[in-house]
């Protein structure tokens, strides 16, 4: 069955209202939510709204939190986020950044005292949509070992940048430090699956081919060996350090303890290329620039060459024609959900006619 | 035999003014490839001295070029470097990113017309140095398959990142995109060891194990698979398209074409922690983040967790007290660079006493 986007949108939102969260903070959540799972991208979408709710019930999220601006400049601003949901007060802050660098070429915009935000493709797109370049980051609680430890010493750190690609849409690269998602592991566990080594460590440290390492706490390993270790400071440092949020192990993973604030931090840079480089047209070049990379020569059994986020660009373009496909769950998510909220999960009733 | 950093800063600035480039710009090239060889980053030191003083004959490199602003505002620049040798200007850039972040929050400094730069991790640490998170991107002539590809359609495009970090020194972050750098296979293929899987693909496009595949043309993997692909299309972006600079295939391949000017583009952004959050301690949040992951338990087999950068500031230090460590390759570009230039190289007067 696929999901009407309207439909989907409207039962998120409503379903948030019931924990007190405002109209439109909710609007905005639901609307975030679904438009990962038009992508593709059901990790980051509807499947979500089970630890954001049980959040809020717990009260480590606060329904209707009071934001404060700590700092703000021509081309900067750090909002304390009062212990909120993470989208709204993301898209606020992408807002202000995009309007800043209108202004001034590039804004750096910092938040603390969020949590989880969903998927940080979502803020660098709307700056690509706004003709500008736009950069996300997010720490998250910790789940993967740096280069040379045993243990979970940091986030998975997500990481994401958009560049508007005219008649290609745009460009949209968004990805986590650890060479698979958690999600990836779990699943292999489930269907009783060994995994490569270079995904996990056991507890003690090791490479492992066992994804049941995971559950008994193995640490997940950085992509690319020390490059995604390093990367994953850089977010740490950007998303968490400078907004003064919570750093490692001080923050508390939202899913195991729902009572209690994450002080999640997220890092948000627009950069507008009419004020950097006027009279030019960025546009042009970067079609340029994926002609070239597309249509270059393909590897043996390659049928395709792909720019970033164009795979889930073009399940975008098919959701919205089509409907939007839950996998089972986020269906299992928004039925946990029901049974807070008191409002019914009826997909019937959410169909694509 | 080790060298005296002062004597071989001398030597190869002497070097660049026999070839009209003016003294301060000789001194300053000579002293940022002299620091990459102190902090072993050999394959960014003085080796470089022969491609550019070969440049600066061939008239690829201009050897007084004029800096021309395209663009300036409080947060942000746009030089074109008049197709002088890359080290100045972006010495320069980086200077003008400080300053502008001290004033601004942020401020994001792009070049276009230039030429390599040295190791990108330089012009990061001259922003942690003032106590700013400095990030620095450069473009470079395809090298690299995208993923999916079988030819070399994109640079190996440097990424760097440094954040000031108290008793620890700085955190310093410098890649490049591909899985190893292509000095590493050449060596493999002269010593005539085979390669892991992952590294490179030949002329076909198929994933080899013959380093020789290189020399017939077959390109660099990116590292970590479509997640290095992406981040390469990041600094295209950000140092090449939004400079204004030549992109992918119509960077010149310097080494190759010495006559040529590359049209490399360079992308700094500074960013200043104390005008982003007020009242806030960036250097004691980033020892205790250090702390926390230095101490974090270790895998088995490992003697000591690092942070990016650290190796080379340890080198770094004992650089100063025991002297500059010169491999082979890099003295022979110096024998290279004195038959061009007609100031003979003897080590042993660049001897550290």
């Amino acid at each position: 069955m696929n999901y009407n986007k309207e439909s989907l949108i409207k039962h998120c939102s409503d379903s948030l209202q019931k924990m007190n969260v405002s109209k439109a903070d909710s609007d905005t959540v639901a609307s975030v939510l679904v438009s990962a799972d038009s992508r593709g991208v059901s990790s980051h979408g509807c499947v979500r709204m089970q630890g954001y709710v049980e959040c809020l019930k717990s009260k480590g999220i606060v329904a209707n939190p009071t934001y404060k601006t700590v700092s703000e400049g021509p081309s900067h601003a750090l909002i304390d986020a009062g212990q909120g949901l993470g989208i709204p007060v993301s898209v606020m802050a992408e807002t202000i950044a995009i309007k800043k660098a209108k202004e001034n070429g590039i804004a750096i915009v910092n938040v603390n005292n969020s949590h989880h935000h969903g998927a940080c493709g979502y803020y660098s797109l709307m700056a690509a949509k706004e003709g500008l370049i736009g950069l996300t980051m997010s720490t998250g609680d910790i789940i993967m070992a740096v280069t040379g430890s045993s243990a979970q010493t940091i986030g998975n750190n997500p990481f994401s940048y958009a560049v508007p690609a005219g008649k290609y849409g745009n460009i949209c690269y968004d990805i986590a430090m650890s060479t698979v998602a958690a999600g990836k592991i779990s699943m292999a566990a489930d269907e009783g699956r060994s995994i490569p080594l270079g995904w996990l460590l056991d507890p003690l440290g090791n490479e492992t081919t066992d994804p049941k390492d995971y559950a008994k706490g193995g640490a997940l390993m950085p992509f690319g060996g020390y490059k995604g270790y390093g990367l994953s400071m850089m977010v740490e440092s950007l998303a968490g350090m400078l907004s003064g949020a919570a750093l490692l192990k001080d923050i508390h993973a939202w899913n195991k303890n729902p009572e209690q604030s994450g002080n999640v931090g997220h890092c948000f840079i627009a950069i507008d290329p009419h004020i950097i480089n006027p009279g030019f047209d960025l546009v042009a070049r970067s079609e340029k620039m994926l002609d070239e990379i597309l249509s270059s020569p393909k590897a043996p059994g390659v049928e395709k060459i792909l720019f970033p986020g164009q795979l889930e660009q073009i399940k975008e373009a098919r959701s919205f024609t089509e409907g939007i496909v839950l996998p089972p769950a986020t269906e299992h998510a928004l039925r946990k959900v029901a049974d807070i909220t008191g409002i019914t999960f009826e997909p019937d009733s959410l169909a694509m006619k």
